[in-house]
């Protein structure tokens, strides 16, 4: 996590010249000006190429975009901080695998590859009973049977954390080795906008109460239990002012607050940004893993594209943070509070927008527009 | 523009019926739900189909989206109300013909079939000049070579208005014989927010200056040029409160203000909505299509989709008061100023999203997971 170059934005402006001489008001692209301008940054420092005319200037590419779908138990859910039960993370996996939940529609829609990734369910599936055919594929990176209560302990010990951590680094490996250009993350478990509303709480300025939401859909009741038990587990750790945090600091929270799916996507997006892959983020789960992740390093932060922001709770709050961080603006604002990754995998057409706008608009002049 | 129906909502809780059974959270997908919901009643509509049982529903089309792009020229122009000259209208037409726009990239990237009309610029195109091989379709409809100075004179007789209408309503009615279901607008002609101003301050509770913004770009002096022009011609018309606009009052409105492009979508409109396609609203102008067309006939506003919401001052505003007819949220909020139909062809994915997930999400049963 300490090699991660912020993004050189030397060629920013050769970049904006590319842009303002299209076809088009200056700047009547909006966001998907500064859009394309953060994939075109992003692509030549992964390829080390130089804009050194506009007009011969290097085409942007998203190869092999591909959703990888985290999914993690978690003990606090015997806390009633859900209304559905643990057994739904697995059901709901064996749904996306056999592609019938609402990110596989999306993902199928927006020509993206899908993967799931079981960080640590209940229990592992029955590989037996799962679709034989399936585009949907399955890896096993298992941190446990669920986290702890983190209620009542820590959520998971720091081999745990440092494991998940090179697991999600693995991945992202793996498909970055097959021409994987843009991850997109998503995450399945039930109960964990409670570590999440937790992590979020612990390194940021906002109070408990501002961080935590209804998840799939809790009562007022519920929603207040939610809250307390979670500035409750909060007390076990000791204060320490944000900008005093250590990476040491951080991975203890990640212990406290789990959950296995969070710390593996911390891993996913260090080492995607690493490599300079763009990473595109969803909700308010994913979106805390970003946070986390850009914690341990700030320039992480270059490489991510906020998607959506949702209608859970905190994440207005949390992406105001990233914001202040140095992140972008989220794409999208349709409502959305499911997660799986939905929101990302609706912004890509952006995505390809902004790259397709940038490679292929005429220029004034060749096209003979006389503005 | 008598004959159009409201939309038939008697299988409304069918509908909701099924998309409250998708393996999701109650409403957790948001503005796609109301999406998915208006796409199902406007498609059963045109089919006169039934939804019998939730089980055994009639999937969702969106067959053959197409992207038509109406330009005209605008005799006030003349006063100084653009950045641009009026050849730039024809240039960036032959832009959109050569493929290089912006509105090329955005429907090369969304599978989206374009077309551009010439509803009457400033002179016809030489035919001979324009690229063979081009996949964008090119119509002459002209109504004339630009309209009049509105500023000085009506900017079109009423039977140019007339034959506007029925050369909007002829195209739609060509690209409905070839299985087109949704109908995406746009426009191109450089003054054209000044018609559109004029046109949505005499139908809103709006003041000029809430109406009039800076279209490509105009200047703080420009500006107050153009609300000062405007409020002056505004003058010529007879105040008639909104309540009691009869259809002749809007016809007169489209003669004083025009443009050609904004009478040949309005035409489009009404046609569109009389078949039960879908309509993709773009950005101000094409909204102003959209107000005109919904005071002809207020059962249109079920058929519309709006696509953004843009930078143009007046666009908010506009869309709220469609809102108060009957008209949805808008999906897309990108800071886009540009036209020519962008905004439009970017929210397709979602309008794709939508209907793919009523149509191929499994029910809470069928995937056997147990909230």
């Amino acid at each position: 996590m300490n090699n991660i170059p912020a993004l050189n934005t030397t060629q920013a402006c050769q970049i904006q010249e590319i842009i303002d001489n299209k076809t088009k008001p200056l700047g009547s692209l909006g966001m998907l000006e500064t859009l394309a301008k953060q994939l075109a940054l992003i692509q030549y420092q992964r390829e080390g190429s130089q804009v050194h005319k506009t007009s011969t200037y290097s085409k942007l590419t998203l190869t092999k975009p591909t959703m990888l779908v985290f999914s993690g138990d978690h003990g606090i859910n015997e806390e009633g901080v859900s209304i559905a039960s643990s057994d739904v993370t697995s059901q709901m996996v064996v749904n996306f695998l056999s592609e019938g939940a609402a990110i596989n529609c999306f993902c199928r829609i927006n020509n993206i590859a899908m993967a799931v990734v079981d960080c640590g369910m209940l229990s592992a599936l029955d590989k037996n009973s799962l679709t034989r055919d399936s585009s949907v594929e399955f890896f096993e990176q298992r941190l446990g049977d669920g986290t702890e209560n983190f209620t009542k302990q820590a959520a998971m010990s720091l081999a745990q954390v440092d494991k998940g951590l090179f697991y999600g680094q693995r991945i992202i490996d793996k498909y970055r080795g097959q021409g994987c250009e843009v991850i997109l993350l998503g995450e399945m478990g039930i109960a964990n906008t409670s570590s999440a509303s937790a992590l979020m709480a612990s390194l940021t300025p906002f109070s408990v109460e501002q961080c935590v939401g209804r998840g799939t859909g809790i009562s007022d009741q519920q929603w207040q239990n939610k809250i307390n038990l979670i500035i409750h587990a909060n007390r076990r750790v000791l204060p320490v002012s944000l900008d005093r945090l250590t990476k040491q600091h951080i991975k203890l929270l990640l212990c406290e607050f789990g959950g296995f799916e969070i710390v593996q996507m911390v891993g996913a997006i260090l080492s995607a940004a690493k490599h300079s892959m763009v990473v595109v983020i969803d909700g308010f789960i994913v979106s805390v893993a970003a946070l986390v992740a850009s914690h341990l390093n700030v320039n992480v932060i270059d490489y991510l594209v906020f998607a959506h922001v949702s209608d859970e709770n905190g994440h207005k709050r949390l992406l105001s943070e990233l914001k202040s961080m140095g992140g972008g603006q989220p794409l999208l604002n349709l409502g959305l509070r499911l997660g799986e990754g939905s929101g990302a995998a609706l912004a890509l057409p952006l995505l390809q927008a902004a790259m397709s706008f940038y490679n292929d608009m005429e220029s004034f002049e060749s096209a003979g527009v006389t503005v």
